[in-house]
């Protein structure tokens, strides 16, 4: 605990898998800074150095945890390279990792943010890998964030204009008045979560009239004729597009495999078109 | 910790996978609430809405957790629909999860069961979303359990005769004085578990006398000819029969995969017959 | 808390994997004897049985952990056969588990090495099963050290000489001068660990000179030129040999996966060979 009593928190999401150790030895290493913190594992399943599922994975996750969390996100293909080692502080919460742009959609969420390049050799294990930095780096700086360790002690600030951004999740309208997004993630029940956040429809979430609902989705040859609020709205074995828990556009199918129905992929152009009264009651 | 400085447990059981970030949230959720529980596991893996594997589960795990650890259940296809969230306590237990059947199974075992509603918006997230009750609804009122709220508290109290149950499992003699069960269960090693308890077999477990383990089993075209006690009483590759570790009748192969061999599958009638004085010697 | 106020840590590594019940009741066990502890997984995917697999994750993982770690490693293929179930405290850390050799890499890094036959019932839980020993006798035997039960209470000491060892971890030099070692692991990148250490090689990781470089390798029908330090000296989809984070030598392709691309296999020889001035000229 930290001087105020309050337990510190550490939440993990990274590509290396369940299978292997390393999990295993971050938080060793982690528990053998603070041997009094929390350790929540977000996700160690991000496809392969996919920074960009990690980076959508990371901005729907952290509001749902306490704050002062601090967040190791390791997606590193560059390790080892001349790739800056990263912590940021923002008015909630603790980033560390690599500089690849798997923050920049979570740090869209906040006002003050602090980033600072890791150097200070002193926080890190002793004899660092070139391979293995979430274990010899990114764990011990949050071991040692969570003893309140203050970030400025870990390097030099970055101006955040310079940190890695990756490329905006796809909205955009088309000529046609179609509102064009992708397929960001495909979750365990073959559910197809969209880029098209509940916003960008036009939809306030905690008061939706029935009015709003008028939509229809197209992705691949699969069309879908409105939108519906919940699985349960829809017949077993049907198709149903909803705002998901994440508020974000998704199709699944009730008790069915949506992703594998349909051949959905990640990155798969989906189309989003307001039906107007006309329309209504062809 | 609550009053009287005794940590309290919470274990989770669900078919949400590892790969996505649900069960993180979860977790993140519930540790805003309350930092200092101890959140433990059982399954993520249940296959998706498989209720009465889970309810399976959690009826074979609850015994080895700490007094008042509060089970959280969330195999929920009905999720958004008018299926009833529920908290439950026990004489020993708490239960949170979705009115469908999931905690039937693991009820058998307790004799003060008192089941809530859950409606007392204040102990939710805000914004409830209509897919992932398990977030916004009962990882919260775990969260709150844990520090001491009265189950009283969440809503009105439901006759326990009303709550949903699942089909037992299946345990009844044929007209030929058969024993017929079913295949409840398959383990990572292929190990075919059944609905048959050691009770059904007429067996005490703490004293077995090897007139006790006269006894043939039948599982597709498969014959096992006797009862042994572990695997190790056969040579590798060999089937064997035993009582498992969950106090049910299994089936495996030493050092291999029975399910894999046979061709076992979730619900396969299995047959067990009780081996007369006069056969055993044949 | 123990009575010096710091918390114990138990570290669990099994091949039960994580989709039935096993691990999750292992941790309830653990937790109604100490609630207090922090339970750490290495890895539950060890292939089933394979007791080498174990043994390596093992031995490379345990320095990341805090002094006095417990660790329970269950790869017990002769449960409830007459192999002893042990414990074990060194200078540094406790093991418990099966007597069959699953700590004998980890235990050559020890001076102090005490082991004892676990056989004091009253540590175990009540109606100990034939077939899961993990829970009954590993998980409370464990759970009662990490409240300071001396580890002479358990059973009666055995010699270190008796206990049950692998075979060493294949590094032998050939009669034309090459170093023959084998592939001993392969991690969820297709990164292809073999047995060969830093120090097999005369490498001294904490000063690296150029000369130290000069190695060739063969696997199967592939050549490897020469040795790098990291996956970003090569261009991508390119092979690559480094000493990996656990100071073996690895195979890898730069963001692809190396074991899949050659057909590498658990066991597989492998082959280092020194280039001469010579031969690096040419």
């Amino acid at each position: 605990m930290n001087v105020l009593g309050m337990k510190r928190n550490i939440a993990l999401l990274t590509d290396f898998g369940l299978d292997d150790h390393y999990v295993g030895v971050m938080k060793g290493t982690i528990l053998t800074i603070n041997p009094d913190v929390n350790i929540i594992d977000i996700s160690h399943s991000v496809a392969p150095g996919n920074i960009r599922q990690a980076a959508f994975l990371l901005m729907v996750s952290i509001k749902y945890f306490p704050p002062k969390t601090i967040f190791i996100a390791v997606v590193d293909p560059g390790v080892g390279s001349n790739r800056n080692p990263l912590c940021i502080q923002t008015e909630t919460f603790y980033f560390v990792g690599p500089d690849n742009g798997v923050f920049s959609y979570a740090l869209t969420n906040f006002k003050s943010i602090k980033a600072y390049r890791i150097t200070t050799e002193k926080y890190f294990l002793e004899n660092v890998s070139k391979t293995f930095h979430g274990r010899d780096i990114f764990a011990p700086v949050a071991g040692h964030i969570s003893k309140d360790v203050d970030v400025s002690e870990f390097g030099e600030q970055l101006p955040v204009d310079k940190l890695a951004k990756l490329p905006p999740l796809k909205t955009k309208w088309d000529a046609f008045g179609n509102l064009i997004g992708e397929v960001i993630h495909i979750d365990r029940f073959g559910n197809i979560v969209t880029s098209l956040s509940s916003r960008a429809l036009g939809l306030n979430m905690h008061n939706i009239l029935k009015q709003d609902l008028k939509w229809q989705f197209e992705i691949g040859h699969t069309k879908i004729r409105n939108l519906s609020t919940t699985y349960s709205d829809v017949n077993e074995g049907n198709l149903v597009a909803y705002i998901g828990s994440s508020d974000f556009l998704e199709f699944a199918i009730r008790n069915g495999n949506a992703a594998k129905e349909i051949g959905a992929y990640i990155g798969q152009p989906i189309c989003a078109r307001k039906v107007g009264i006309y329309e209504q009651f062809i």
